[in-house]
């Protein structure tokens, strides 16, 4: 069984499962692992990976529309190293301090490879889920695409401190917030932006039409990518970008764009059915975590 | 650096840091990350694994008086087993249900160690702290003290049965609640009578007399112990029961007993200083994580 078989098992036995974070009684709750073989490329300072966990999780309560409350995160590594702390709690209350949530610490913990479980807590008494897009409404997505992809191509070159730099994202707290009263359906980008539309169109029971040309494609892609087809995965398949994919009535995009910080680009439109770049099938390919 | 080395930086660095749970707005927090080679005893059933995983966070909530609102895991393991994962959620849903939280999932993630990451979430206006016991009050014990070390020498036995049925436990959720109005202090059992008493006294800055005869040691320390030497220990120092060690003022003792459903036994008084049982000094000994 693949790891999304799995997640739908889970689903079937776990209503509040299908979205970034559960909802329970006015409040979001969403957790993470993270492994130094799968998630942290070599050359990966601990602080940029205290921020990277922690702010994985804040991006989850950002793509309910929720206010990040605190989070909390268990530390595993073979040693307890005083240096390698200090440098993740950096990272860790960095990224909070950074949405205003509260880092308050966690476990310690032993293990042979490094581990990091992240968990975040918001509160909001109107969650936007993945489930609500309507045909019609215009598919925008925040910020730029593939930051994550162009950082790992700079860990493969060994240029680990503009790759560290560029591996650091504020997660959109600000933005969900000024997109949930108009969203109708919103997620993060985690495993890219392919995936993230067919778990919209999935949910919503809609399709997608998307333009490439639309995308807000990050520089540093156009910087690493071999050619135009390499910038294409690395813009829409290879995820780990924190950015949010929302849907929302073409009227009100106009006042959101304005109340969105870190910028919002309409990429295309809810359809009846189907996702599609361009007019062709865009596969469901994406990050899976763990491969 | 040991592991409580370690902690000594965090709680310099995080204030919320240092009771059973964080307290951030009305709500408490808590997050404990277990692994197969140190916290699994072979033989342990994946339900049981979930059981106590969950059941460990939850016990942090129980200690601070809190009501759960919500748990999450991240689950990892070397492949995505179905019946493996199914037994799990059996076993976090079975704890969680037991006091009334609701277990809303969590991530998956494939590992070469089959190791947990569990979340609990509570809600209090009025949490108990480590630091609040007074000379003269009562330090009491919920249930019995002494049923994971016998499940764990059923485990190396290979009774494995009984060692399962033995090492879950119900989080003791309700006598927290029942305490918490008259606690002066309380933190939970997980690292042994022992070190939890000196992590009270030294969070109160006072000391602790107790007798060994007065404590609540399970039937199953008992029947598993080589002699009375082994059996002290077991009950006094082995950990992993999660029962709640809580100090409340004497005239408190009758009516709080009364109210808690799994029994509260007075095992000794609080001092100025010293943690002494029987007269002797008791040794900061206990469970040290990832041992």
């Amino acid at each position: 069984m693949d790891e999304r078989a799995a997640l739908a098992l889970l689903a079937d036995r776990l209503p509040a499962v299908g979205d970034d974070a559960a909802v329970v009684d006015g409040l979001v709750v969403t957790t993470d692992m993270l492994h130094e073989a799968t998630d942290f490329p070599e050359g990966t300072t601990r602080e940029t990976a205290g921020w990277r966990a922690l702010g994985a999780s804040l991006s989850d309560v950002a793509a309910m529309g929720a206010d990040p409350v605190c989070a909390v995160a268990a530390y595993a590594a073979p040693g307890f190293d005083p240096a390698e702390i200090g440098a993740f709690l950096d990272g860790a209350t960095g990224v909070c301090e950074a949405v205003d949530c509260e880092y308050v610490g966690g476990d310690l913990d032993e293990h042979d490879e490094f581990t990091v479980a992240s968990t975040a807590v918001g509160r909001t008494d109107d969650p936007v889920r993945r489930a609500g897009a309507r045909v019609g409404d215009a598919v925008c997505v925040t910020g730029t695409l593939g930051r994550s992809a162009a950082a790992f191509r700079l860990f493969e070159a060994g240029e680990t401190a503009r790759a560290n730099d560029l591996y650091r994202f504020v997660p959109r707290v600000d933005a969900g917030r000024s997109l949930a009263p108009h969203a109708t359906a919103m997620m993060d980008s985690s495993d890219g932006l392919a995936r993230s539309l067919h778990q919209l169109a999935e949910a919503s029971d809609v399709g997608f039409a998307v333009e490439y040309d639309a995308l807000p494609v990050d520089d540093g892609v156009r910087a690493v990518a071999r050619d135009a087809v390499d910038e294409r995965a690395l813009a829409t398949t290879f995820g780990e970008d924190y950015e949010l994919v929302v849907t929302l009535p073409e009227e009100a995009l106009e006042a959101t764009r304005e109340a969105v910080d870190c910028g919002l680009t309409r990429v295309g439109v809810v359809t009846d059915s189907g996702v599609e770049m361009d007019g062709a099938a865009l596969a469901d390919e994406g990050w899976t975590h763990g491969r």
